[in-house]
């Protein structure tokens, strides 16, 4: 019983998810789907990236998070729109949730839309949303070996942002194991090596958005 | 009928959860459940209390793990008992995992059980594992806020530790608010400091495992 339980659950996630994608597509707009720990950096890279593509691009922002407003709070204060979605407890979004979240967002004003998911590494992974993108966010401080312990993320996101490398100097992080561990779960997904703290690698996180549009 | 599900989920976890306990009493073992995001540093926070400790305390290590044997390895290497467990893509162990566990790992003949389980800060906190204490483990470089974020964690928890001290000189870590946070949520949990880098609070966290024996 628990199986078909799940079985009905993922199907119809399955079924939100395709009408998620049609109504990014009716509206023209690029969706990604940040996927990573908790603590990676995933607020301070949308962040980022707002304060370079201001102006220039039409952004949005929809937050998942277990309980607080905090991430909504921050990104709140770039003046864009964004719209926050409280699993209460729940450990990945759901494309359902996201649904809803592009009515209240006025997603036919937008061109790019941040999904900043759950900081999860497991769940929300098997759960699509209709994205158009998904984006793999680790944190050098995290260790070499999450690509490794992680594989499905890495498998099925169409970029790899290695964040904080700022951090490196003070790390046992071993980039050339983790970049050989991430090409063998995906040969050809770029790799961007960012910091939000120095600003180093922030172009190459926009540029790569700028091309996706 | 989720719901339900669900329920019947809890219930039997609990009632595993009891046996475990029951078990590890009977044994004079004392338990413990090591809960944070993934490479906040637990498997390294094992290893330095095994270095410290090892051959005036019998300890014993169950892995827990998404996917890989490498903490298992890791922890072998120390020549300690170790059984992994791969929840096969799951988030959290379960205490019937942890059942069949003990009986691998002959549980009669320790004293102390680390339980490191699947790095994620939601899912393993609703699992009771039958524990005798519970460990927060955050990492400086994860940023304050993940009290704040998820407190369920930390309402929980009988210890945190907050590991890589180390990095904090080259982070935006507000220390205050961290320390703020946790103890609203938990007015009398002690908070240990540690660098399993540096070595710094390793004793404090090795004399806090020898004072719950």
């Amino acid at each position: 019983m628990e199986i078909k339980v799940v079985k009905r659950i993922m199907e119809a996630n399955e079924q939100h998810a395709e009408v998620v994608r049609r109504r990014l597509r009716e509206s023209g707009v690029v969706a990604l789907n940040l996927i990573s720990a908790p603590g990676s950096g995933k607020t301070s890279l949308i962040e980022a990236a707002i304060r370079e593509l201001k102006g220039r691009v039409r952004i949005g922002v929809i937050e998942g998070d277990p309980d607080t407003t905090r991430d909504a709070e921050r990104i709140a204060r770039l003046d864009v729109p964004v719209v926050q979605i409280n699993t209460e407890g729940g450990c990945h979004l759901e494309a359902t949730m996201v649904l809803r979240a592009l009515e209240e967002i006025e997603v036919d004003n937008l061109q790019l839309l941040f999904i900043e998911n759950v900081g999860n590494l497991v769940c929300p992974v098997v759960f699509d949303l209709g994205e158009t993108y998904r984006v793999a966010v680790v944190s050098a401080a995290e260790g070499h070996d999450k690509p490794a312990k992680y594989p499905a993320l890495f498998r099925t996101a169409q970029v790899t942002v290695l964040n904080k490398i700022d951090l490196m100097p003070y790390l046992d992080f071993d980039e050339e194991q983790f970049t050989a561990d991430v090409r063998r779960l995906n040969p050809e997904i770029p790799i961007l090596r960012v910091s939000c703290r120095t600003g180093e690698g922030v172009s190459e996180w926009t540029e790569w958005l700028l091309q996706r549009l």
